[in-house]
């Protein structure tokens, strides 16, 4: 494969992403936790397919777009994990003809328009804000929720199926244990909650997804259903979270080296902005910084210390700051890999993957 | 148009791109230079006729695939304004066998592998690096690009075309004043290498462009061409640089409003990184943030102050910060416009645009 890269590549490895999600699989059903992968980090069908090798057969997305490439791909138990659009909701009741569809309201407005408009079953999820402040109802707010719930109810083709949240704000803790209260504080918020709301739908269920709480917390008190999606890959924001190793992370862009500024330890390869996206991490030396690097030596894989790393992108340059005693490395012409911050952003701006063995792979094309 | 917007649209104003377009070419022409406008900012065969509309008839684009794109759409001037990939020489090759092709190069190993493979006639630039430090030979080191220059004489099929720049850190500027400086430094580099090397290459070239000097400096003192590219649509970035004003602006992205936040002023839009990109810039508070607001009532719009803006991105998600007395304004299903921080990055998300008429206009497809 790599004989045959001649631009900015996205790699995956399909061993490492089989043993990611057999991993989460066991979780789940070691916790008894229905496990709903999120897609959008990966955004193919063909890697799809690699979830039903573990009976994986509900899903989340985070856009009608989306939802209508997986259902066209043989998906028919999605969930739209964001809040509902009602520009869009003809084609939510296209889909929802076809397949088991679950959306998502965190508001009176839409929850007005879903009543009105639903004409096919669908299920309903209240989102919470259980601490990320980014979308949701504010898990405190039981009167708004009641409000909403009852404007669902009013048409009998919505299911209001329960509560789901996304602890978020795991992704900016500064530590494990910051992970494991965020985690802790949305378990009792939604515990309260399913309290509240039990007598009167018993069969309310609650659902959360992110992929540090899902990999290090250990309980889940009160939850029936995981949605992590990150997982699949992983990428640095993940290791720096102490969430994954080098080891489980499955994708890297292959970058060719086109330049090399000695006197500034620098090298210039071809790949920017448009193939790594400019998420940025803080090193320990406080310094921004777009990737880490990895050269491959004699087929050997070697994960350079955090003094190399991508500095700067523009739309289609990277420069890699170098150590000196590395500098010899990178030659031009050479192939260097950049493990991306954030995987998701990363995947989302390329059209195809090719695997370790050299295996196109498509992804959706909007 | 905005009826039929349901999810995150890039919208073009044509009638703005043709005035950006028209302004510059006459700037050009005012002082004697050769324009070579640089395509990688729209990426759109449809976009590239409208410079043809001006007789622009040479481009710039910052790799082989764009190369290869406007090539095959009818362009047969072509400088690929990026450091020679070695990897690419057959693409190359292919290329300068059925155009009028410019490359780059900025190293020794580069300049052999070139000398050694270049098959059909091409023109090559020497990258001189006038104080940006990402790619190029430091203008000073004339020691090396004499060397260079002798390694590409060996193939009598190159033609030293001269040396080519990027001031690209006018970007950086804090101040107007510093833009002339830094862009007046650069004519002084580039003055005393043309100097320097005429004896022996009569003919030689000096070729810049950078948006920003292209548009506010009027000293271009020995040089033969400029390639801004930015211009045509501007951004954020460009008005804070007082580059453009915001009528000059001709991108945005419509965006739906799908969530409300009263107690923190904060509005949700479907709208997030994968069509905005995290490209950021520093408001006078001191606030990160992805774009500026705009919002449409009654057929006027008004771009909101800027103490209005996109706080924070997800992959889908986008929240804007909303100063109080403006919170009326957002209404859940309302479309609201985004102004990107740096366009060139945000077309490249997308697949298409809409102009402002309706008409659907494709870009490249990779």
């Amino acid at each position: 494969m790599a004989n045959n890269i001649k631009h900015p590549t996205l790699i995956v490895d399909k061993k490492i992403c089989l043993r990611n999600i057999e991993k989460m699989v066991m979780k789940a059903k070691e916790h008894n936790l229905m496990f709903r992968p999120h897609f959008k980090t990966h955004q193919s069908a063909v890697i799809g397919d690699w979830f039903k090798l573990y009976n994986v057969n509900s899903i989340t997305v985070s856009s009608v777009i989306m939802a209508e490439y997986f259902a066209r791909n043989g998906w028919d138990d999605i969930t739209i994990a964001f809040p509902l659009n009602i520009l869009e909701i003809n084609k939510i009741n296209c889909l929802a003809e076809k397949i088991n569809l679950n959306v998502l309201v965190e508001n009176k407005d839409a929850a007005n328009v879903l009543s009105c408009k639903a004409k096919y079953p669908m299920g309903v999820y209240i989102e919470i804000d259980t601490g990320h402040n980014r979308t949701g109802i504010e898990s405190s707010r039981t009167g708004l929720i009641e409000s909403v719930m009852q404007i669902l109810s009013k048409n009998k083709k919505l299911v209001i199926k329960g509560f789901l949240t996304h602890t978020g704000h795991t992704y900016s803790a500064r530590s494990t244990n910051e992970i494991f209260s965020r985690h802790f504080d949305t378990l009792l918020k939604l515990a309260s909650l399913k309290r509240r709301f039990k007598p009167r739908f018993p069969s309310v269920e609650v659902s959360l997804g992110d992929t540090p709480s899902c990999v290090l917390c250990t309980n889940f008190s009160g939850i029936d259903e995981i949605r992590p999606g990150n997982f699949v890959f992983y990428d640095m924001m993940q290791k720096n979270l102490g969430v994954c190793n080098f080891e489980d992370i499955a994708v890297r862009v292959s970058c060719p080296v086109v330049s090399k500024h000695a006197s500034r330890n620098e090298v210039a390869i071809y790949g920017g902005a448009i193939h790594l996206s400019k998420e940025a991490l803080i090193n320990s030396a406080g310094k921004r910084f777009y990737g880490r690097l990895v050269v491959n030596k004699k087929g050997e894989r070697t994960l350079l210390g955090e003094r190399n790393y991508v500095s700067r992108l523009s739309q289609e340059h990277g420069i890699l700051k170098v150590s000196q005693k590395n500098f010899h490395l990178f030659n031009i012409g050479d192939l260097v890999e950049i493990i991306p911050i954030h995987s998701c952003l990363t995947a989302n701006l390329f059209r195809k993957y090719y695997t370790t063995g050299g295996e196109e792979i498509q992804m959706i094309n909007t």
